[in-house]
């Protein structure tokens, strides 16, 4: 196929040095250090937006408050390439799928993989291999679209998911929202372990890494989907109230079978 | 010195194993199986408890619950041997040494450092390499018996720092027992992002891991010094609930500088 990818970061990087093996890739980037990075690693780049397409596909991995209006730019001209977008949240896709042009197609991706790393130069092929490629239909997905969009994930490497925008929405807030507040809150609350904070060993290193996310993603991922993140993060907080609760009655059965309750999910991570 | 050690788990182990380098180190372990793995690694095993004395030393690394039996045993009969224990808090035993017959020695000791594993067989004499070794004086404690736990601390690998008995529990609530409440509130809460909890990435396994903590241990982490767990805990929902009372409010640049709090105290972990 002929693939488009606009944002040449580590996913989008990550995405065009994967399919280039078999597809016929094209990359851009609005930052021309990207653009130079990507081209000496053999990547065909295009000066605009617009060279992108015609294409069978335009992958759109952009950072997220980019990824709508490079979206609706590209759905006026897009000419039958299905478009597929890489951010991790996928409602406001889907909400813009709804008042795009009616012979646009689109269709919402999540690759769950990444790294603290940024850019190109963290870019690997093998960034997506056996890891969850998630795709979220929208209003303007046909089945055409969907197979292309599959075609992308599994030759990224990835292993397809297919599911609605609120359901992935909703999950994504438990899996990344609600872990990067609370580390957040951790972290914070750790202060008060002064003079030993130092001392903290690889447990709590562990439970706060994720405030370290780069502050625009992590508001992002916070406030792209509110309302999801909200629940995610009371639903937390309500089994920190009753593991507090039951500590002060001294009812370790509770916080036992809660713990175990735990675990099972944990052993769903396989 | 002529050192004891009483627990040949993993922490007894490793330590049995650093010490005996510069040491005469004696263990001892009520299981049979844990004696003969120390045997067949060299270090020299007493048939019980009491063939630890004479000593100059005797480090008490029994699971939490035998600390202070093993200690109000072993004080009768300590002849002058500094008894020095391993429990990750250290109220119970400052407590202990408060009502301990007045010519016991006693120091509360907590190196800061483990694995997942357990039992001698994941004994490692490298274990508390550059690791904190937290010392704590109580009403038993002379210089010289703090001398002696010092050297016992550096000897092992371990770095120094004395605090009291209350700081030290306080901070571990922080650093111990509120990560293992939060972790295990976030993967139950993670269960809602069904059916794509195994879509889950790194950052949701690291933020859970801790969940998988020895159930016994864990239980022991939470209750042994239950009004600091909750303390900490109740600390944690505090920064949860201004995050989601923010979320809900939009007040992006107030998250930002909770995040920006967050990692500052990253940055003291060095």
């Amino acid at each position: 196929m002929r693939i488009g990818v606009v944002g040449l970061g580590l996913i989008g990087g990550s995405l065009a040095l994967a399919l280039r093996e078999r597809h016929d890739v094209t990359g851009y980037d609005i930052d021309e250090a990207a653009r130079r990075a990507a081209a000496s690693d053999g990547i065909r780049i295009g000066s605009k937006l617009d060279d992108l397409v015609p294409a069978d596909a335009v992958i759109v991995a952009t950072p997220m408050p980019a990824i709508v209006p490079t979206l609706e730019r590209l759905a006026t001209r897009s000419n039958g390439a299905v478009l597929l977008d890489t951010g991790s949240l996928k409602r406001a896709v889907a909400e813009f799928a709804g008042r795009a042009p009616k012979d646009a197609r689109i269709v919402g991706g999540h690759p769950m993989a990444g790294t603290t790393s940024s850019g190109f130069s963290a870019a690997d092929r093998h960034l997506f291999q056996g890891r969850p490629f998630l795709l979220v239909p929208t209003e303007r997905s046909d089945d055409a679209a969907m197979a292309v969009a599959g075609t992308i994930a599994r030759d990224a490497g990835g292993t397809v998911t297919v599911c609605s925008a609120a359901v992935h929405d909703r999950a994504m807030a438990r899996l990344l929202a609600a872990p990067l507040a609370t580390a957040a809150a951790l972290a914070v609350a750790g202060a008060e372990a002064a003079p030993l904070v130092s001392a903290a060993g690889p447990g709590f290193r562990d439970s706060t890494r994720l405030a370290d996310t780069p502050l625009d993603l992590a508001v992002e991922l916070l406030f792209a989907s509110a309302k999801d993140s909200r629940a995610a993060i009371v639903s937390v907080i309500d089994g920190l109230e009753q593991l507090s609760d039951r500590l002060d009655r001294g009812d370790r059965e509770y916080v036992q079978s809660f713990l175990r309750t735990a675990r099972s999910v944990r052993d769903e991570l396989g």
